[in-house]
């Protein structure tokens, strides 16, 4: 049984959930399977957009249950969960769009003798298994990214809930089935022996996962048992460096990071862990006292409340640079930043920048800037890095670095916020993402589920609408070469 | 050391080659790695049609080279030649449109306050390691698609050059290196065991490969035993079944089916291997006539000879329908057809339907093609899936479940023949491929080489020009949505 638990009081409340049985994870995806193919002939733009105004309409149940389950609070749940629905909607429109059909026809040539070629993504045939995040309750969860982009690629889902959050599943769960035409498309499991069954079922044809790096790896090692390889879409943990120049304007910046550091009790996979900063003494005694002004507080789980515990004994044999107020609650954290210098900082690697999950940080202070490049080189690969400078020609070559270590470079601003939008990247090179070419957020992350089929010579008769030549639905395609 | 072989005396001839020792194959990888910053910035459309002229200038040896180890003749060599090349026009054609690199900008809005995202490709951070197939000595190996599409998409490459023609390698090698603007670019090592070591390498960010399911499955173990996960892009066994339809035009369609059937001695991943036919006499015996008149040859490799007269053994529990005339030559087959019924058929899946490579398939008769998609459901994964009709309606069904089966459909034609456009998708379902979504032939096989980034408020001196909002470049993008 999966009991709810309360981060601030550390007791578990109300009715537990039963674990999930094998057979009923059988029974849940083939159900899910058996409703794909309606699906894809649906319209499910109108359906997402329906799911989007059924989660804004429950939004007080939700947010209250995620709460007592979360201790994220009001504004930050209600935020979540009108984020969640502007995912669905977003995706209906990336659906009406019908550019992620990526539809491109080549007529038939003479000379040479070509045949005519049609070319076009349909949804993966199976089922999608999402493992939910503990660190968003709405937004990476069953409600979250990885549901929304699957079902509006054609998918039918299975989620397998986080343990951290129980009731809120179970309610999300059931508001995206009601506005779904077909319950099946979404199905629920719950507990990790469902998970592995999930990710093992031969219906099953892609898996996303938001998670730690030891969670990833026990489910890529599950997949590469597979005898079919199917692709595997982890977003695992992430350090993402921020790079404090020289020039970089001092007014709020303390602030900034220290209000990043610890939004969401820090639980935030694009948290700033690691800090590189002039030795400016100034610099140093702002950002001491903008972190000694941050208050902890619970954090999800009583299992994080132990990882983070942890990794600040790692962390405790550097210096400590500031901490904040401690947070109330029986899984509270105090938000703690430590400070050492590049040579030492490199002389720890790759140890040292191990991610810390949770309100921590290191600083770390460098002489001179042209020392950043290489020891940034040697750093895994994260989700973001940042520059905050106000002269962009003292960051050129440093940009070239972390190019190759970071999905997402962020100007003078902070980590934390992945906006829902077309040009979002939300992925990174490993351990960041298991995938480093897909995202997790934005319009794009609907790609993770779709395959492309070629029509050769085929009859107009059968050809999908996207592919006829009087485009019927009007969507961007590339003809003959040419995009239009 | 490898030598070189006469498929058609079994004798080898002329210097052997070493194979690539460990310190060798680190030294061609790092060279590979250290070229590739310049690369990411040169003209490298100009440098892929010089690549091309290149191959077209040095056809004669070319040839010539690879007749004396495959023995495919002048006219298909001469031709793939000039396919390769044309694979390298058509990427250099991918890099001016620009569409690769998939730029979408989405500026700053107030509300809700989000800032400046700008996304676009980049190509993979380290090296691309290709592994040659034996088959196309040109199209796909050392000059073949997945080198072409590597050095588009900015990476250098290493190839891994099959056994079956060193010497053909060697010349293609030193052709391509000769138009590069750095010939460690392009690095070549030899023998399975430095094809092992470049899997592992840890500066190597993809594989790309073409060959066999069993040979796919080592390196993708290989691959799994790395602490990254790196894409693998296998391109492995298919039996891209054909049904021909009761209404299906009978001129021309059996002596088709033997043309496509015994093209390059069937040692094509596209070769019809699955022909299920209506129970018709006439159709049955005109398959036996068209059959009967073709003429085996000498395969690739004393290997691969064996392999096929293993799976003739296989295949001989089954009914013979025709075979052809012997071919002449140490490496010699016969093109063999059987038959069988189509319970029997689907009381023999799975192992019926494996892949025999080479001259051979199986017709299956069927009475009512109402009992076709049920079986075809069970197939695995192909490359193809070819429908033969003239009454489109009686294939709607059938279509359905094909589109599930294989990369690409054909109406009324056969699946060797792999046109080089945009429109190509070449790959498939496991075990056809290793990764469904990408395609090893055609324009998109480029994207297999790409990682997008995000850059979020970014300041324009640093954008890369195709993200910059006077789009230099002129090339097509999303902005604000909307694709322009």
């Amino acid at each position: 049984m999966i009991h709810s638990f309360n981060p601030r009081t550390g007791e578990s409340f109300g009715d537990p959930f039963p674990l999930t049985s094998d057979d009923e994870v059988d029974a849940i995806v083939e159900a899910a399977r058996a409703a794909g193919p309606a699906w894809r002939s649906a319209d499910r733009a109108a359906v997402l957009d329906a799911v989007a105004a059924a989660l804004e309409a429950n939004v007080e149940e939700l947010w209250q249950a995620a709460d007592a389950e979360t201790a994220l609070g009001e504004t930050r749940l209600r935020g979540e969960v009108a984020r969640a629905a502007g995912q669905f909607r977003l995706f209906a429109q990336v659906l009406r769009d019908g550019g992620y059909l990526e539809a491109v026809i080549d007529h038939a040539t003479d000379q040479p003798p070509v045949p005519d070629l049609r070319r076009m993504n349909h949804p993966l045939p199976g089922v999608v298994g999402v493992f939910a995040a503990s660190n968003f309750p709405f937004a990476f969860s069953v409600a979250g990214g990885d549901t929304a982009s699957a079902l509006a690629a054609g998918c039918p889902v299975v989620v397998k809930a986080h343990d951290g959050h129980p009731r809120t599943s179970e309610l999300s769960w059931e508001v995206i089935r009601g506005a779904l035409p077909d319950p099946a498309l979404l199905g629920l499991v719950r507990g990790l022996d469902a998970g592995k069954r999930l990710a093992r079922h031969p219906s099953v044809s892609a898996v996303g996962f938001t998670g730690s790096i030891p969670g990833g790896k026990a489910i890529q090692e599950l997949i590469n048992e597979r005898p079919d390889p199917i692709p595997f879409y982890g977003e695992l943990g992430s350090v993402n460096p921020v790079v404090v120049l020289p020039s970089a304007a001092r007014d709020g910046l303390a602030q900034g990071f220290a209000a990043s550091l610890t939004l969401g009790v820090g639980q935030f996979c694009t948290n700033p862990g690691l800090v590189f900063v002039p030795d400016d003494v100034e610099l140093l005694t702002s950002l001491t006292e903008a972190v000694a002004a941050t208050t902890g507080g619970p954090m999800l789980t009583e299992r994080m409340h132990g990882g983070y515990l942890r990794g600040l004994t790692r962390l405790g044999k550097l210096t400590s640079l500031a901490e904040g107020q401690p947070g109330e609650g029986a899984f509270a954290v105090t938000p703690q930043v430590f400070v050492t210098d590049l040579p030492a900082f490199a002389a720890g690697l790759p140890e040292i920048a191990e991610e810390c999950f949770g309100p921590a940080a290191i600083v770390v202070v460098y002489g001179d800037p042209a020392e950043l490049p290489a020891v940034l080189d040697r750093l895994d690969g994260s989700l973001t890095a940042t520059i905050h400078a106000t002269d962009p020609g003292e960051a050129g070559a440093l940009a070239e670095v972390l190019l190759r270590k970071a999905g997402r470079l962020i100007w003078n601003g902070w980590p934390t916020g992945v906006a829902v939008r077309w040009a979002m990247h939300h992925g990174g090179p490993w351990p960041a993402s298991t995938a480093a070419a897909h995202t997790s957020v934005g319009a794009a992350a609907i790609r993770r589920w779709l395959v492309p089929t070629t029509y050769q010579g085929w009859p107009a008769e059968l050809l999908p609408p996207a592919l006829r030549d009087d485009n019927p639905l009007g969507i961007p395609r590339r003809v003959d070469g040419v995009l239009s």
